[in-house]
């Protein structure tokens, strides 16, 4: 089956936003089993959304559009859905419900254009979206079989509505042959071509199970994907490669599919009964920040010092001001007092530091931006590590909180 | 002049990569006045390729390619434009030393088939590329005055191929296009269709400057485009449109362009001259990391606390340990004792606290997840705002946190 996809909206079009959801789309169809063999992007404008479509369907068999299912006029991507397939619009009145339910739980009251939301194609299956207001539509035309797919804009809403719906109707109404499954392997610290040049062999020699690299904000992704008969025949397949690539990435691989580096840390820290506490100051609070991502943290997070001045590091962390003063405050010293001092105030099992210069201004001579010291004090004794990161401001600040949870991971481990 | 955009290459349609080469070129060539309004995405393949470039030829006076320019069998997109428009490939001597040079300068033996590269439709512009192997191609055609212009697809060499190449091929080719000029109203506090409401009969009365709306996570943000001869009569058409939406939306903007609450905030700080603690529970840090965002943040954040633990919210903030037991840890008692504590224990001019439920556990049958108390101590007094957020945990923390950043800019407007 051949699947286009279309993307709407001016925004697009002006270039003020990336489309991350061509990129998220084609991957999920292609390990369906899906062709998608054409991608276009269009404004919010009938004439052309209509040409566009019109091309789409003569061919692809099913054209998947993203975004224009909003509340405000230039929301038009179900009006020429339905004009093309000559289908009237209704008030979908369960639509309309769940759209003035989701106003009245948030105690606002709903503007009426919120409505065209809940208009819909005649004979169109409708999709809740469970991430926001706008529903998605799919309608399948009788003569020919062909089938248009209208899902929402917004990526959080897309992905969730493609996963939990998309995909079971495409199997249903498809019969996909067999299995595809895939499992990410994550990994932190090495760079995309060293990694390819380690597992290159494999990469060349792929065939069922696929290899695919993906750089991630900072991690790397190695996303093996089999197809068989059944999903056990398919894990089968992914064990075996992945025992063979395992071995030259071991001790950069840090999870699998959905988990991240904080998840992998807050597990670790609840098998060995530790608490923690940081005292952040170039990070100030991201780090911490990133732990509480993850549901339950509360059990082993007891709390963070944002020592963004000296006054803080020295009166609230404990950090001597002499070692300020002579070494700086970004220092190996003042990094391995901050773990020490956050570890003892807090009482916690586990103290963790950063202190460094995410720029653009405070670099001095012998002191560039995007140095960084981060330590670690706990059952294993006090250690601390030195970086030189580049990048925006931001860029900094999170490479930095990264390389934290990576050297928290790799200390809990060694305990 | 209309402008189609072509990107080719396999690992598009397979969502192994993000294409930023569209939204870069359609941003710079919307500056220059050319208007694009299609982006097109086609494999490494002869048949569909011709078929794409040829509609893409119906409908716009330009199509830039990108992608399909390197030495390998799969590099096919400058020979499906010389076949399209008729044109002979011939060796182009100036290239194929430039290429070999290329190699002879990183001591490098060139592979034969890098001379692919330097083959060219005849009666083609070569453009140089500054960063890599591949030449750019421009072929014009005659009987039509139609332009295709083949880029490489790295977005590095096609950057800097356009920008010192194209950009003045274009203007010398078609003059100046005017220009056109956008501005972004950034409001918080409003959802979309409550805003178009607003400024519907401006939307509606559009045409020159344009009206769009963007919902860019959890701000609406009102992008006014205008298009004028040049760009101080553009700037004039916003100005005066501006001038007429924003006393519709004044108390919701908070800024322009690429202005941030952390930003707002942060200038508010310093020309107040007061400084910051923040006693965090539920963002746990995010706030006070996003506060830090801003270049030069430490004149003004002092340091934060993030008390997610009771005993933290009591020894180290000085919330009375009976309104934890009576009130609840995520109560307006809790929040303004927070806010009060960390202020006098930082000894700033303001003092901002935030507790709340991110969920998914931790909700009691009269406080729901997505509860949030936000309290501000200051010069203008104790103030405390009740949220509701609903989303996942880390919805409901981003969300806090742009709700605890707007609090904040009101509460400074109002000293």
């Amino acid at each position: 089956m051949i699947v286009e996809l279309v993307s709407t909206g001016t925004e697009l079009l002006l270039g003020q936003i990336v489309n991350t959801n061509a990129p998220f789309l084609a991957a999920r169809l292609n390990e369906l089993g899906f062709s998608v063999l054409y991608q276009t992007t269009v404004g919010d404008n009938r004439e052309r959304m209509r040409n566009v479509l019109t091309a789409a369907l003569e061919r692809a068999d099913i054209v998947i559009t993203s975004g224009g299912l909003g509340p405000t006029q230039g929301d038009i991507t179900k009006e020429v859905t339905a004009s093309l397939l000559e289908r009237k619009m209704y008030l979908h009145q369960a639509s309309a419900e769940r759209i003035e339910k989701y106003f009245a739980e948030r105690h606002l009251c709903m503007p009426d254009n919120n409505l065209r939301q809940a208009m819909m194609p005649e004979g169109a299956k409708i999709v809740d979206n469970t991430c926001g207001t706008a529903p998605g539509v799919i309608v399948e035309e009788e003569s020919t079989g062909k089938i248009i797919i209208n899902l929402p804009g917004p990526p959080h809403e897309l992905s969730a509505m493609f996963k939990i719906s998309i995909v079971p109707y495409l199997i249903e109404r498809f019969g996909i042959q067999g299995s595809i499954v895939s499992r990410v392997l994550r990994t932190y610290g090495i760079g995309e071509s060293s990694l390819e040049e380690r597992i290159k062999k494999y990469i060349l020699a792929q065939s069922n199970p696929t290899l695919a690299l993906l750089a991630r904000n900072g991690e790397i992704h190695v996303r093996i994907t089999a197809r068989a008969e059944n999903e056990a025949e398919a894990l089968k397949l992914i064990d075996a490669l992945e025992n063979k690539i395992r071995p030259e990435l071991d001790e950069y691989i840090f999870g699998t599919n959905e988990e991240t580096l904080e998840m992998v840390v807050g597990n670790l820290l609840l098998n060995k009964s530790l608490s923690i506490a940081l005292a952040e100051s170039c990070t100030s609070g991201l780090v911490t920040s990133l732990i509480t991502d993850v549901a339950g943290s509360s059990g082993y997070l007891t709390g963070s010092i944002v020592c963004y001045s000296n006054s803080v590091k020295i009166e609230q962390v404990g950090v001597p001001e002499n070692i300020i003063a002579v070494k700086g405050a970004v220092s190996r010293e003042t990094a391995e007092f901050m773990a020490q001092g956050i570890r003892e105030k807090f009482q916690t099992g586990i103290g963790l530091s950063v202190t460094g210069i995410a720029g653009p201004g405070g670099a001095t001579a012998d002191k560039p931006v995007g140095l960084v010291y981060i330590a670690i004090d706990g059952p294993a004794g006090l250690t601390c590590f030195e970086h030189h990161f580049n990048g925006t401001r931001t860029n900094i600040k999170h490479r930095t909180a990264l390389a934290a949870l990576n050297h928290l991971r790799q200390y809990l481990l060694s305990i």
